[in-house]
């Protein structure tokens, strides 16, 4: 760590890495999916920090174009090699199994078991991630070393799993702040023990969630969903796409923000929304290795359906190192060893710092717009007018009022005057207990 | 010729060569002017493989600003040496003699004939194009050498020519389609021997037509119009310029198309619409050195009068060596020798494909617009949702259903996506299947 | 001088060096601020060259969010040093009394005194200017060397200087053209003895003036303010604000004008103004190095006003070695040596030459909008239309007339185009004889 921090905030920063690393450890074990118990247990453990609600949509109930899925249950899966060594079994590494998987009991020949085998013949030595939700097919996940040392002979599998009428479970969070106005953050709780994609996305929401509500004030309102990828969006728009049409000022998926790569935002559909700018300013100013910013594309994560075109929300992904760019992208290999709990407390602070930029963010109306308001009178002025230097808050102070005409939030007048969000935004406070601008509301 | 073709490709392709040289070997030697039996004679010729309507403007009719001049006759015309040779013999080509030059009989010395002369002393084996329409100045061109090389003594000139009442000739040929959205393809009529320009022109819209009449589905109609230049499309605008103000989608001038240099684009008045897209995506995206992409600018060929700023059509130039930038131009060297048949049926494939990228170009609105539809029970998807790779067709699909929503066309999506026009064009076809889509009306 | 210059333009050229050093030599020694004896003298001398207006505006006038401060009063100021010798004295120097300084009269020692005095340490030889017009604050400016060599003892200090109820002074003179359409020329009268800053604009501004009043037809009219900066911009906003906002085509600032470095434009708050468009035009195509054309920012001089958001006027600055940006600025180094009568005539040329492009900037309609109209019959084309080579005029006028569709004025014309603002102008004038063109009003 590199200047002076004081040890009050040395302290909650420790304070920090110690409950995300503590979360990470009981949240890794758990067999997730899309539906089922390995979902609300993870919420139950969740909602000891986020003030969660649970929402349960039964199975078959539809939601936008989709129909809920069963809920899955599982309670082991393995297979029995011909010498009796039992392998590829849950109890070890979730990803095993296909997920989603149907239960499946039966014995068969080396050959017929391999067509129901998944291996990464690249990526000898990890288990790949496999998912198979809307065919039921059953399967094995396993590291290709291991599978072309199988010998001949006949194997055992056992899959005590199945699919029954029950629901899909998500949750949320609203802290709300003197507005109607919301920052709205999501991501996903349907992966089963991966690190990057996807613990961070949970464990660096609930970190900024805390952040959030230890606030004095709070101008904008704030939702968390945590919610399963794909059909859990569909779920919680057909519950709430109405309210977000009307309300959301932005959005943010939080996905593989656990490692300490360079930050990565994917620009929302339209592509030039406050959130868009907030995030890029903030990214852009921070210090360190330049962000990746990319342009907005239909595929990828929960993304695809908040920008969808008939909801076309204000909503970027923010991750380090985006999904399917790095080698151990779903796969067993994604397992805490290149994430960190120091990187996620470094993403929620840097995701708390746009989150901050959005506060700032306000329209100001100037009322004194006819030539420059005298500033001396009001003490926003030195006293020897003429002084070669001008200090950067009377820069400020001059921009701000100059801008002030109703057309450019504060963003705006950043990205126009080059003067930091932060001088601008002491220049608002100055001039505004000044009685020199109000807020268009 | 490198990859594979299909036997009937390639008879198709020898078939069109064959077709294009034997009308050039017809057409050459033609003595066309802006008017007059030459014009009629050459339509004659191209309505054995066109439809063609033709049109006689009666000379002094009104047409936009302009009044149709007299119909330009010839017989013959050629000078006589002092010792008695014959040379700048229309008979021997159809540039020596100044192009609408009034009858002329008659005596004179070497320095007074001189002063009808016409030579270019920086290509001294050239002939020069020279026209003189609007003024009645008589007159022969003829290479530099040749000029220079007149001994003193008599010269006797005869031009059995004159200008009469009769008419202007132009012709048209319509392609219906399933809609009234029009494509429009123009070329000129006007010139004698010259190989680029122009007979390149009315022998690649000639293949053209073909191709088209071929098809079995057409969206679009197209419309073909053969005519003097300038004269002759102030003549057609006058006719069906507010027909064309009306159903005109895209349009474009056919002209020194026949030589093998990369291709030229010259951008509409308006600058990007639909016909300037197409060219520009078409041409970019064939292989091959770059096109050269010009800008609109109000002199060259018939783009003067279609994008007049009282019409501004959506009307841009294809050509390969731009009129006025090679050597040739507008000389006897333009001969043929660096043209060829190959060269212009690779032009008529071209502006064949720009062709049916219009016909794609449609406004696809997305029935599913509220997240993403489910694709998989519409046989729109692979059964495992996470395998890392996905084909293309999906990444289109995506695309596609993501932009469609009423405000893009499918070269828009292109523009946006990056993935190509043919992905793009089958996606929607899968998805309009599917029901998913619906076109714009 | 380069080039050759008729014996009329020679001798205009020496008679406005003569004039502008002449005015110099007579302005320069007079001791300005914002209110006062020295204004009032000043505007006496250039009412000598231009047709002033005189306005006095009363002490305690409200004037926008202003008030008009008290009218100042000197008549010596000085310092007597422990040896009796006298320095700091205005009679030698006006920067050497802080600018707006309070009546004082009083002995103390050397310690006192220094907390009174301001020099500059990294520019030890020059005398800073400081002005202290809202705090009545005394003080004296000197070199810092010889502030340094101050010996110990006492001192005794003379200002015979007071505020008293009187009135602000500043002058306006207007050129009336054939139109309404207004362009504002302003540049202030309140620094003391400075050369760039700010005998320069004065002095220009005042030969803009003849030039314009020279000239035998205006179709603009043209308003010259000559204020004390700030203060007497907010009082002819409060008097012209209304005027200005529905009359003003084009305004400019002058100031640090008389040097020979290239010239500085700085842009509009609005920043695309036909004001920015055609003194870029004018400055990018001026001989010589290229211009420094800077984005519009809120401080600097008098656009702070005019381009303040309740105005938000059509108004750029021009200079050469803008304010702030030349080691001499605020200094008794501007003191005419890097400054130049030749440089000042200069200025004074190329913004008249921007007057004159907004002269000819018209909004072009073609009155034979549909297809080309003949240029040949009415002169206004050579004779052989195939001839290779087409004059610069003729191209101007085929852009002239293709543009002409009521959305270009001139100058867009030339963006456009790339062709000179001469050649549009002067093809302007032929298709307006010839009737082809009519001005949209």
């Amino acid at each position: 760590m590199s200047g002076f921090a004081t040890g009050e905030a040395m302290a909650q920063a420790a304070d920090e890495r110690v409950l995300v690393a503590g979360l990470f450890a009981r949240l890794w074990p758990i067999m997730r999916s899309i539906t089922g118990d390995g979902v609300r247990q993870t919420h139950d453990i969740l909602g000891e920090y986020v003030a969660l609600t649970r929402h349960e949509i039964p199975s078959g109930s539809k939601a936008l174009d989709w129909t809920v899925p069963p809920e899955w249950w599982v309670r082991e899966a393995y297979i029995v090699a011909p010498g009796g060594r039992r392998f590829c079994d849950i109890a070890e590494n979730t990803l095993h199994l296909v997920n989603y998987s149907p239960g499946f009991r039966g014995e068969m020949s080396r050959d017929e078991l391999d067509k129901q085998l998944h291996s990464l013949p690249d990526m000898p030595d990890a288990i790949p991630y496999v998912t198979s939700y809307y065919e039921r097919n059953w399967g094995f996940c396993l590291a290709h070393r291991q599978r072309q040392a199988l010998p001949e002979g006949t194997y055992k599998v056992v899959i005590d799993a199945g699919h029954k009428e029950g629901s899909l479970t998500f949750s949320e969070a609203v802290l709300e702040g003197e507005t109607e106005q919301e920052v709205f953050i999501t991501t996903y709780t349907c992966h089963p023990s991966m690190a990057n994609n996807e613990l961070s996305g949970p464990l660096v929401a609930a970190l900024l969630y805390r952040k959030l509500a230890a606030m004095k004030r709070r101008r904008l309102t704030y939702r968390f969903a945590f919610c399963p990828e794909t059909i859990g969006a569909v779920c919680y728009l057909n519950l709430r796409g109405e309210h977000l049409k009307h309300n959301m000022l932005a959005g943010y998926v939080l996905t593989c923000i656990g490692d300490p790569a360079p930050f990565t935002m994917k620009r929302s559909r339209r592509g030039n929304t406050a959130a868009d700018r907030a995030a890029k300013l903030v990214l852009c100013a921070t210090k360190g290795p330049a962000p990746n910013i990319l342009e907005f594309f239909p595929f990828g994560s929960d993304e695809r359906q908040y920008c969808s075109p008939g909801f076309n929300l204000p909503f970027c992904v923010l991750a380090r190192s985006l999904y399917a760019t790095y080698p151990q992208y779903h796969t067993s290999a994604d397992d805490g060893t290149f994430t960190s709990p120091e990187a996620m407390c470094e993403s929620a602070d840097t995701v708390f710092s746009i989150l901050m930029a959005l506060e700032e963010n306000r329209v100001w109306i100037s009322l004194a717009p006819y030539g420059e308001p005298q500033l001396g009178p009001r003490g926003l002025m030195q006293g020897f007018g003429a002084a070669r230097v001008r200090s950067e808050t009377i820069k400020a102070i001059k921009w701000l009022l100059n801008l002030a005409d109703g057309e450019n939030d504060l963003l705006a007048m950043v990205e126009r005057s080059g003067m930091s969000l932060d001088s601008l935004a002491e220049a608002a406070r100055r001039c505004h207990a000044a009685g020199l601008i109000e807020e268009r509301k």
